[in-house]
């Protein structure tokens, strides 16, 4: 059915029916505001804007992917502070050409995450715009104190849950070659799924914080050199990053070609956890890394603040880094 | 400075730097999610998404009268819950023709009203955009339990705040013509101060809740019928206005012309609070007023479900109502 057929209030009514309201929503969707029972003594809060054109084409996305990963990127920000999810806020901007299978796609993919992760939809609010627009905002909480991006000390670890730079690569590979990236069984279809549904490592995150073993974390949403870019400006430190150590997939081995590393180290929406820990826990990170079903490995160290970033290539020359990655006002003007 | 110069780091660094962290504010701006001091045991979460050309028209809008009113309309939907606000996360989506000035003038009107609320600007989201989007999502609490749209009883009498049909009147006649309407002194003047600058009834919301006063609420966005049949239709009850005890400004009297109570009745964007009290209450809704200080104008009383909106014109003559007001998927398109 046609949106403007439907209505406003006949999409949100859509939307209250099949959202439960649990023991902990006192009030969820369909009054002013929603009211939700407080776990803990503190609340962690973080929003992303994520807009047609610029952080999506949904020439190659598909509304349930997207839906998916609207959810997950903001549900890394508060796995990036050992937290945990709890709420969350959906508000969308919905072209008048879109019906409303369109936005039950949508809402399947957001929900099936939701649902896995046990956060519950609270309310939001549904609008006409020219493209689709997508704001989310994630409360939860944490068991520990929220591990900041600063804390981290020269000396320690830098490790990375996952692998790395498939995200990108796959983008690429697609944009360059959409039939052949696509096609059952080949290997892009791997890379290209971790860009469209990635996995918020939540359990490694709120593990790392109650153990207290993170010294400073970030999610790599921009590019690991970037993000690692803002640890070592929050603690004040340097970084060395060993190349042959980033955890590559076997597809990103197998189509990366001369390209090597480069979208690891920069490529961005990994949505993987990059994190400081202090030398001698190196044992109860390998421990962890089992209990939390997630690969963590480390790449590196961190140096004195003087020596900034620098990139030891796989025959082992230093490589001193200008910091790349995504800014969304000076690439210029992006894809918008 | 243009700010792809500025860059988004060096945007939000300029945020953060005016954004002081309080006592309650643990973790702020420039981390993956903020932490805050939970108040009381229940939190209360609303968001508004506000979209360039289809919420608002920054021909005649000003950035800093737009940054009040996209935090105004969040705190007035904490104000019906009858709830206090505490924290807010400001996204948005910035075209690239926008300098840093245009940015500085919006966050100096959000900035002004918050400081005025005692509410603290924790995080967000900014990316580039090709219209203006505002993201605004604010989390309170309540002292007493929320009020909400349903718990309304037949025999209830009806309240409404401050007065009615001003904004819709104002930017009709500036959408009319502009150059008069915006004259100084000229009583338009007055009309549009109320489009451009609502005020969130944030007092009188938390004592009516405090006080048990109110068996529902919710703010007027959408215009007074339709916001009304949002109570009737969570109450199950029927509601009865009188026309003649609307309250209209004397700016509103002296232009509303042949076109009579029709903006107070539907006109939107009034932002204020609309409620239902017991009868016996009318004495303490009087003092609440005077406390409030706010004027509280009683224009009806609730009556069966089965007897709908009616609204008894100045002649007494009763006229049923199809609710009117704001849909933003059946209005073909808006403005958009």
């Amino acid at each position: 059915m046609k949106l403007n057929r439907l209505g406003e209030f006949g999409l949100i009514e859509n939307i209250r029916r099949r959202t439960p309201v649990g023991r902990d929503v006192r009030i969820g969707i369909g009054d002013d505001a929603a009211s939700v029972k407080n776990r803990g003594d503190s609340s962690l809060i973080t929003a992303d804007l994520l807009i047609e054109g610029s952080h999506f084409d949904l020439r190659w996305t598909s509304l349930r992917d997207l839906g998916h990963k609207a959810l997950a990127v903001n549900l890394s920000d508060i796995a990036a502070m050992g937290g945990i999810p709890d709420y969350v806020i959906l508000s969308l901007g919905i072209p008048a050409h879109f019906d409303s299978e369109d936005i039950d796609a949508f809402y399947r993919g957001f929900e099936e995450l939701a649902a896995e992760c046990c956060v519950a939809l609270v309310g939001g609010d549904t609008n006409a715009a020219e493209k689709l627009i997508i704001s989310v905002c994630v409360i939860g909480h944490s068991s520990a104190k929220p591990v900041q991006r600063r804390g981290a000390k020269a000396g320690d670890d830098i490790y990375v849950t996952g692998t790395l730079g498939d995200s990108a690569l796959g983008l690429k590979l697609l944009r360059r070659d959409r039939r052949n990236s696509t096609r059952k069984g080949h290997p892009a279809v791997t890379l290209l799924a971790r860009h469209h549904r990635p996995t918020p490592r939540l359990a490694a995150g709120a593990q790392l914080a109650k153990k207290k073993l993170a010294t400073a974390m970030i999610d790599v949403s921009d590019g690991l050199l970037q993000d690692l870019g803002h640890i070592c400006r929050a603690s004040a430190i340097g970084a060395l990053i060993e190349a042959a150590r980033l955890p590559l997939s076997p597809a990103y081995r197998a189509l990366a070609g001369k390209e090597g590393c480069g979208d690891a180290l920069s490529g961005g929406e990994d949505y993987e956890l990059l994190f400081c820990a202090r030398r001698q826990n190196r044992t109860q990170i390998e421990k962890l890394s089992i209990r939390a079903q997630v690969a963590i490995t480390r790449i590196g160290a961190c140096v004195p603040a003087d020596r900034g970033i620098v990139v030891l290539d796989p025959s082992g020359k230093a490589v001193p880094m200008r910091i790349q990655g995504h800014d969304h006002f000076k690439k210029a003007r992006l894809s918008v």
